[in-house]
């Protein structure tokens, strides 16, 4: 009744509660360095990843605001004019597309007392400050600012610009001065794979923000594992719940499940062949600062789409897809986003970090720009099983962030099917090290 | 009109409101060991141990994390499977009864990824984390964990256990390596007091958890003395508002009702013989770590129970309890818990800190197992006096934590019946003292 | 695409979002001082000023605990016994008109556990603390204790007193030990100009507390200069939109407004003299500690008040005005209130502080002491120029907030006719350098 604390051999990181320890967020500097170095390979992040302040501001200045993030589908600013807003910790974005059908990006702050220029999203022909009307360019340019001194220089109060790169319709910015240089390559990589579904050209069917009261990065680290799937029976009717696993991972359980998905990977291959589409996958989630991975996987059974029974969901294809049944490429980038790409839509994922304890998760629904709704697609049945897929991860990020911030809470081991929450979180730890000048581990 | 402050030959110890000490809380480290060293006798506390987060987060560190707390009636879980969560913090604790029937406690939080496991009560077989379904007994030992590598060791992954007491039916945990080993001292001299009243067996007739809008040691403060019961109505209808009050308190204007006490505490002692149960006082609050007071109180008049008219609440009297009119056993245990111990009910109060203005105030009212509620007792009539009470004090603790945090609130002196208030502090301020190594004061 | 931040001659003090400086507040202490001393003259704040904490902590105790701040209209407190309260920062203030008459004010905190006094406003004949009835009179004075032990003495334990002046019927206080002492100088200056209004023997017709998403200072900048006045409609319908130009700030656009300002601010004159009130204008808004501003405004055409077609408000002039067409006398007093004096009703506008970036507007209406409701004035048409300006203003505050937060915001600057803003400025950091120690800068 009185012994305290199972005994482990396993030397708990963390103190327990009751210890002298403070429940507090750990203080910024030496100890955010030594909670980045002390960190254990194959275990879960220590708590404090998940609650303090000052990692927060870690990530939003490092992970966020130094590296490509996932910001919007080409396909939601189709129009000069057209311009969506982007938050990014306490910054803000205006991402539009400008006269000469470029996109472009700038910091949504007036130049002269700091007003928010614009919201949310919408068409404007020049972007006017409500505050006292300064007037800019859609290039970012002062056009005009009334009463000011003889001497004003308006060229030297133009919009701040951002970084952004238009990789086959999905748009990407970097708010660094330096933004990673490998962005160019891996999008070298991955365009040939995503180029019959043409998205720069898509129509955006529906787009849901969905706050999560988590860490961002636990939603991530749930996104990059399906040891919990037996938790998404929608999702599990087309989708074989074995992402993550090899050979070697299955469990006579899952043995049966296993089988069909290999032969189904290889009568998906022959389809792919025939439209000349490549076939390989990539996996470079934590070996380059544009880490990644692009997977070719079948659907269930004779499935088309993520659905029961497997019919597609649009009846027109997407881009010039000519196969219903063309399963799906699975598509992660770090930091924060995925996407699946199906023969009759695509959907585009990003979670953005709201504070440390909250984030929201984004999810876009893209068709055939030439589909009707209620005509060629159904709206609800078209995002079902993701919104309950993510509806159910909801649950499981909220127990999580509730655990992990409890102070009895220790890192425990992945199993042997949560190597890419591995690579996610080599990945993180590595832009943190080389932000604050520490080795790589050996 | 313009003379600051008025002049006094007390030396305030806090700096009044417009002088440069900011109204910003504290800083942890030597500020809490300064506001301790230099607390005075006698007075209230400075206004940083009721606002600032460095002490809630020392409360909740060394108070409510290293010594026994009084968690739940043993009631609550009569079952093998039955379990209820307690919060300390930021920790959450499983308190269940095993499959021995015994009451065993652990840290409610999965030894993968940190999941919380349960939520507020219920019945259980094993403990699933809704997770990834890692599976654990009652003891706490993790029984199953799929898709491990080859050499992991489940018994590694046991919850963390918690020490937990079953006091004659009131169920205490401490959260510290080392608990305070005078419990059992303390247990000793109170369960022969409490045997009559057989909790262990009794039901729940209610429980409410009421949030109240200051810092826990202001609800605590409040309880501790009877100064303020003129604004009790209901209660000293039949409770003799003479709490804390020794024959040289006495007011003109209370001397009736202390005449009246001293007759009615002498014909209630014969009852008490008359039943075999002890009836000597203990009021050892602040000279040992599980400081308490146990104290034989009379009702006024012919009065069986809280009520107006003192009629009795429940008609089927509690434990084995052979009088209806068996005044009232009032016992009090540091650092959050009170209890009236009345022939037809029992009811038990404790105080959770939930941030440093706010906390949570728990009432249950416990009545004989075979009572029916309708028939021998009304629900309502039952909880109306201490609910009113409740809510009643529930104001001045409002008023109080806005008015010390206001940078002009000075300590003020305690009045002669305020001594059990001065108790608490003591008490209090020497477990602070022990953890920030401070000698103790002369 | 990818060139990153326009590059400009202008250094810009504050890092742009991106570089590897923190979004989070600046840290008390050398950062509020280096804050303060690199300031550039001309341009607005940087964007801690309004955003962090300790910035917050620094305004609350150096600009609102030392410097007089205005209250309250003395007509909302007639009558002996008659209080209102005040919060300043997490102080609480009773200003209370005692039985001599004469307005007073002391800390609403009582001198035993701290409780919370008085609440809002109202009446009294004593002030009784609500938890253990410690009675103070009306001067501070605790008349009653109960239970203290011999050789307590009630003379040391007043009510701590608070300075307070009365100047021409609106009440100031200061909290500080010694207050700024030219108040009596500017009160010298000022009520002359402010006799005919008589605002003692007013009639509060209505007050408003508008919550601004703001810091306070964005909220007094705001007022500080027209050079937004477009977005005011109601306003400019009668009040010429000149507020802070001189004759060079004019361009083409304005000059027609400028020539009838011109002409009706000399026929105003006449009328001025005729009623033997002083005609000159006063500006010292950041060359004393009572910084302030005083000017004689015509208003638009024959208008008489602030109202579309410019007919008077109420139908009883105010004091011992004469004529109803008395154009406005605009007063501005540093750090958080301005009035206008009209001739059929006076305003009172003052910006209170809660948080770093919220604050609290309150608007108070006075009219003639016999004027009657619904007879000789409209509520809502009293009310509805000055309402949707706050309104409106209350949107651009909110932006402005929301952008001067975003990292990417530098300081811009300043206008030819926001000199008033400037001078704001200029008052407000003279009180940070001169409490943080810093030189004057050249």
């Amino acid at each position: 009744m009185t012994a305290q604390l199972t005994p482990t051999p396993e030397t708990a990181p963390v103190a327990p509660a009751g210890s002298s320890t403070p429940s507090a967020p750990t203080a910024l500097g030496t100890s955010a360095a030594e909670l980045v170095a002390r960190r254990r390979k194959g275990y879960s992040l220590e708590g404090d990843f998940y609650t303090s302040r000052e990692i927060y501001d870690l990530d939003v200045d490092v992970v966020f605001s130094k590296n490509w993030i996932f910001v919007a589908a080409a396909a939601e600013i189709p129009e000069a004019g057209d311009y969506v807003t982007v938050d990014i910790g306490k910054a803000s974005v205006v991402v539009v597309r400008d006269d000469d059908d470029e996109i472009t990006a700038f910091h949504n702050v007036c130049r002269h007392r700091g007003s928010r220029l614009l919201e949310d999203k919408g068409f404007v022909g020049n972007i006017v400050c409500p505050y006292h009307r300064w007037t800019y360019a859609l290039d970012g340019s002062l056009l005009h600012a009334e009463s000011q001194p003889p001497g004003f220089d308006k060229s030297c109060f133009s919009l701040h610009k951002v970084h952004v790169r238009n990789l086959a319709g999905l748009v990407f910015i970097c708010l660094a001065q330096d933004a990673p240089a490998d962005f160019d390559e891996v999008a070298k990589i991955v365009e040939p794979h995503l180029r019959p579904y043409q998205l720069d050209k898509a129509k955006v069917a529906r787009q849901i923000d969905l706050p999560e009261a988590g860490n961002w990065k636990l939603v991530m680290e749930n996104n990059r594992e399906c040891y919990h799937c037996d938790g998404h029976p929608e999702l599990i009717s087309a989708f074989f719940p074995i992402f993550g696993y090899s050979a070697e991972d299955i469990t006579p359980r899952l043995q049966p499940i296993w089988d069909r998905y290999t032969a189904a990977k290889e009568a998906l291959a022959e389809k792919r062949v025939a439209q000349g589409t490549p076939l390989c996958d990539h996996q470079e989630l934590d070996t380059r600062p544009v880490g990644f991975q692009l997977e070719h996987f079948p659907l269930e059974g004779e499935s088309k789409s993520f659905a029961a029974g497997g019919a597609a969901l649009c009846s027109k294809l997407i881009g010039d897809v000519k196969d219903a049944a063309f399963g799906d490429i699975s598509m992660h980038l770090q930091p924060n986003c995925w996407f699946h790409f199906l023969g009759d839509h695509c959907i585009a994922f990003s979670v953005m970090p709201t504070s440390p304890t909250t984030s929201v998760l984004r999810t876009t629904w893209l068709v055939n720009p030439d589909a009707e709704e209620g005509t060629d697609y159904d709206l609800e049945s078209l995002c079902a099983t993701w919104n309950a897929t993510n509806d159910q991860d909801r649950t499981l990020v909220t127990n999580t962030q509730i655990g992990c911030s409890d102070p009895a809470y220790v890192p425990g081991p992945y199993s042997m099917v949560e190597d890419q929450v591995e690579a996610f979180v080599n990945w993180y730890m590595t832009r943190l090290r080389e932000h604050l000048g520490l080795e790589a581990t050996a």
